[in-house]
């Protein structure tokens, strides 16, 4: 465990080493964190939650950081505004890797020392939770970047792998089936719980929509339709002005879009990133197909490649029958956000190693599309009959 | 069909017999439609999708109408924007009649003289269609004129049953059900669709919450503790400063209520109405309980007596495994909505006599509550154990 | 004064005329106020100000319409908010008018029996106030009128005059000047205190500027240059999308304009009309000259003809030197608008007789055109010295 | 003038010199600059209107940072929106740093051969230009440490002196007076055009007014009673929430403030600072004086010591009567403001050396808060006769 903390910490902080000082503290809109905050706030979950519960004359290091660098957690006190935490120049980036080391060296010191079973689950929390504030540094740095008119170059080791020309549909048959987290293994509250679902017979997609096939919807008038759009999502792409995916951008008549490595040509092949649910719906629709529900993914998960970027279902998120949210604080990790959110299955190139399993429930509202994401298409059901 | 058309739309004009000219036209707010608005739009529906079509030689009363009153139809061509509703006090109240008894003549010429089957069916949307707005209205002119300094009396036939004190649990067992709509009447497209599903057992309470045990939310502190709340919820609370349920005043430390009998102090043994999802999920967690899903409410529902409310359920609208819209203009009237809203199953006082069933999907945004609206408890899966 | 007091309430009454009941409830927009408010509040004024004070005896007519009716006098008590002015559809539009009634009967019996000075000064300002909300009505019924689809016929008296092609400049000498009103009749309190203005020399034009002057500037492209416009003129163009004065429409390649006689052909030769300040000015940079000041208007003005349209100035509206506010609600009237907004000069069409004088101040933010209002040039410096 | 130059641009850098490179990039307002930004827009001037018009074979540093740091001359083609300037992580510190010396060095090299008068005229407006940044820059940056939680330290150079107990009234006969600047030395175009005003007599205080008499006009509720305020000012100060001058804290019963020495005791003898002119004239209403006109200010200011606070008079920004703005990009510097903003007349202890005459218009929105500034007092024209 102890390795895994050191690796965890290490790896938040190898992810920042293109960055430079300028870049650790900007907030371009309100649902990205600066990565100072990241860094920071990720410390202080250590602390709260585990180092002055657990660690017996344990210093905190700064108690206004609890007031800075709380993120939701109502029952732990006030907390920044999320619309102010760019605001804050000061702690300097170089006080908060001195808080950040502080605090390692204690956790260490206490994972030398101690192993019962409810602290190792907090501190199992707390890795995964590292991790997910690791992805969304991504997501964060990607945004600001990429809108910036000098397009800086962050990293090349986040490109996606090009898709099969030769899609499959994979049958899956009509049944009762099982799911919700059932290992030994880590996994958050929201998919515990096992549980029987009915499924009809359906059939999915082995490959994820590609770039070309999306340049398809937008050529043939697919953002000017509104036959393809869920009324919201219709006023969101008219009072947005939006007419393609997110960090694309259309020069010389060619389309064109920024990516970690800097701006790029689109690859027609790649899986199509960064769009929201209402234009992944959409573009089901143009295409006369749907979107899976959760657990359709789930069951057919085994039966193709997944990983490279999260994928939109046609689940809302909601609790599980039998859900019981944790009690105090760290219960209100995911409960809170079960309505007007849809589910994402599978995982990103941007999700650490070891983060990732089948049945993972991620979230976004419909109309969020700066984290990695793509399309799995299903056919709908009397395509199903007549294709057959 | 023809004697029910007829009914229909004396109804909708009976419903106008309590109001002065001054009361047809006023938006008080974007989400409510002004009864004239009402009058002509129903009409409009009738006019475009059915004379125009079926009746030889029919003429449009006028064609700017159709602009007019349109309300959501892209198919059909622009439309007046739906915040611009109000801003019309041309044409009069009178001329509107005269449009009505324009169309209700045609329509009954046509309906002595055609029967085809396709015809049938798009009467028995319109009527379905008008007796929706019948709703609508009572909820619309009760805003109107609760929000008024003079608390205008509008009619007292619309108020609710008082809850017996010794509620029951109704135990549903674990089991494979088949939910949607199956009979031979009519339906909308969003309830068609019949498939299976798995439900865990369950105990569902054979009575809506009530507003006395509403006060016990209140005076416990519900509307200011965190815990009980979605993240929007408690952000929705606090934005629009909510501490009662809608129409709740006050007053001399007595709780009031505008009803469309005007203001009354709270009677504890009625249901609790027009609370928002926020606060139906709020009030459960309070309870330590939850909502039922629709399918629990849908298969539950013959053991218990339901129509004083709409009753939020837990579930998201979203389109049944099968579900195909209809073709053209009349295919925007569902599916459209299905993201972030969330189903209501049931009927209320406000609902038309003929136009309930148990397989009645309705569905709002969850921060809405001027529809007439109730709270039914299920246990919670360790309740269910212990108290057993 | 009784004959001017039944005349002035007469006149109110009568420019209701060609209103339906629907007319009389409307809000289109925050700073328009229905007609059946101004009925109202015109009314209130009488009643708070001078019937509760002076007349033994008064009933109030109802207690609460001092809650309903006050528009912006802070003293008077807590009032409904202007954008809540539109919803109220109770009182209706007969019982305002038993409420017109009950005030003007009794202001008859006070006015037959009671005559001291403060009391006429008192019913001066009463009289002042109501013709004021007489020009109001005007623009608002315009406005109400002027943005529904159907462009209701109001009447055909307030159409403009044609302007001479001969346009003068006439030439003012240097000079020191006195302006504010001097005469025995009635003033605002912000056109009292004469006091003495340095004026250099300058020649203003003897005719208002003229609708086919200024399609001049649309054609040249005036609404797409910023050289003309102030920064936040510039801002306001472009946020609002504007590009032709307030009513104008261009159909078919030819500009018509709403009046209250319908929807006209634009004619060239009279004077253009509902333009704010910034139009008015970016117009005048246009021209290579600029506007006057209120003092060079005040002074200039015994030598042009005006009326036909209230005259954008260049000077803000601020206190006169030795200006001093009445006490209480009263001296709420003009004083406390003495910040970012543009004095008007002259009278318009629409002003009730009687009610003009060259001291007048008029004044609106410089972004408001609904109100009856032109352009009245001034050559620049530069343009004198060349040009003689 | 090249030692001049030398000068302010290591004036400019001099300022920063307390700053980590965290500071530099925060927009926490729309109406603050970043110090980046400061620092590239004032290089950016000399480059655009200078080096690329007068230095043979300059090469500019990067042609994309006219579109970034170019700030409001729409002359000069397409700009960063002003809320975006806080968006820019990238060119580094460093690299403005880099942009800067390769600026200076330029110009150090055109100001050793070129000397004719229009370049020279050009360098007088860049080192104003300069100076007017400088000046901002320490409003910004006061207001970026003052709204985080830690309070920063910048310096402690810029205090106030404390003010004379004893308040005299200085009397000014009134007379026609010659306003506006004349003399050899440099002034920018809106104080240019020499003119005479005809002025009323008046007496002026010789003192600015201190915090505790502000706190007196606190205590006394003068931020709760609409009578001392403009109608918007009322707005203002209610929806804003305001209760005491920008910066101020009540900590245990006693008034702090932020200054740039960190949080301090409030000193009751010192100029109360950062209010808004909405606050200036409720003050001076609760006094029951009122302020200055600009020229009242600008003939008195023989008579008295100025230059701690700009002050605000009850002048609008407007032209003078002659006024003419510049040609091209430079003639947007100051007329195009000159529409809702009040004139602010002196200097303060942030104003540059040699920044400052009696001549000098600065101007605000009434509203605005976050610039040096106090208030004078004029008694009104009753007072003046019965103190007499």
């Amino acid at each position: 465990m102890k390795d895994r903390f050191i690796e965890t910490r290490k790896k938040s902080e190898d992810l920042c080493k293109p960055l430079l000082v300028e870049d650790y503290s900007l907030l371009p809109s309100e649902f990205v964190s600066p990565p100072k905050w990241h860094l920071a706030h990720t410390n202080w979950f250590w602390e709260e939650f585990i180092l002055t519960k657990y660690l017996k004359g344990y210093t905190v290091y700064d108690p206004h950081f609890s007031y800075l660098f709380n993120s939701y957690y109502n029952a732990v006190g006030n907390r920044v505004l999320r619309a102010d935490r760019g605001l804050m120049t000061r702690p300097s980036v170089e006080e908060v890797y001195r808080y950040r080391q502080h605090v390692s060296e204690a956790m260490e010191t206490l994972l030398s020392i101690k192993f019962d079973k409810k602290l190792l689950e907090l501190v199992e929390i707390g890795i995964n939770h590292e991790q997910q504030h690791q992805e969304l540094f991504l997501y964060d740095i990607k945004y600001i970047f990429g809108n910036q008119p000098t397009f800086p170059f962050y990293g090349s080791s986040y490109g996606l792998t090009e898709q099969d020309i030769k899609r499959e549909f994979i049958k899956i048959p009509e049944g009762i089936y099982t799911v919700g987290h059932q290992g030994e293994g880590f996994s958050f509250d929201n998919e515990l719980g096992v549980h029987k679902v009915h499924l009809s017979d359906f059939e999915i997609s082995s490959q994820l929509v590609t770039n070309g096939e999306f340049i398809g919807f937008i050529e043939n008038g697919g953002y000017n339709n509104f036959e393809f759009w869920h009324d919201e999502g219709w006023h969101w792409v008219n009072s947005n002005k939006i007419d393609a995916p997110l960090y694309w951008h259309k020069v010389g008549g060619e389309w064109f879009k920024y990516d970690l490595d800097g701006l790029q040509k689109v690859n027609f092949s790649e899986p199509i990133n960064h769009i929201s649910f209402y234009e992944a719906f959409a573009f089901a629709e143009f295409k006369a197909m749907r979107l899976p529900t959760e657990f359709e993914w789930e069951i057919a998960s085994d039966q193709f490649s997944w990983g490279q970027l999260w994928e939109w279902t046609h689940s809302a998120y909601l609790p599980y029958p039998n859900f019981n949210k944790a009690p105090d604080a760290i219960g209100e990790y995911n409960g809170k956000f079960m309505i007007n959110t849809m589910v994402l299955r599978g995982a990103s190139v941007a999700t650490p190693a070891g983060h990732s399993r089948k049945t993972y429930r991620n979230f976004f509202h419909p109309n969020m599309r700066w984290q990695y994401c793509g399309i799995r298409l299903v056919k709908k059901p009397d395509a199903i009959s007549t294709n057959n």
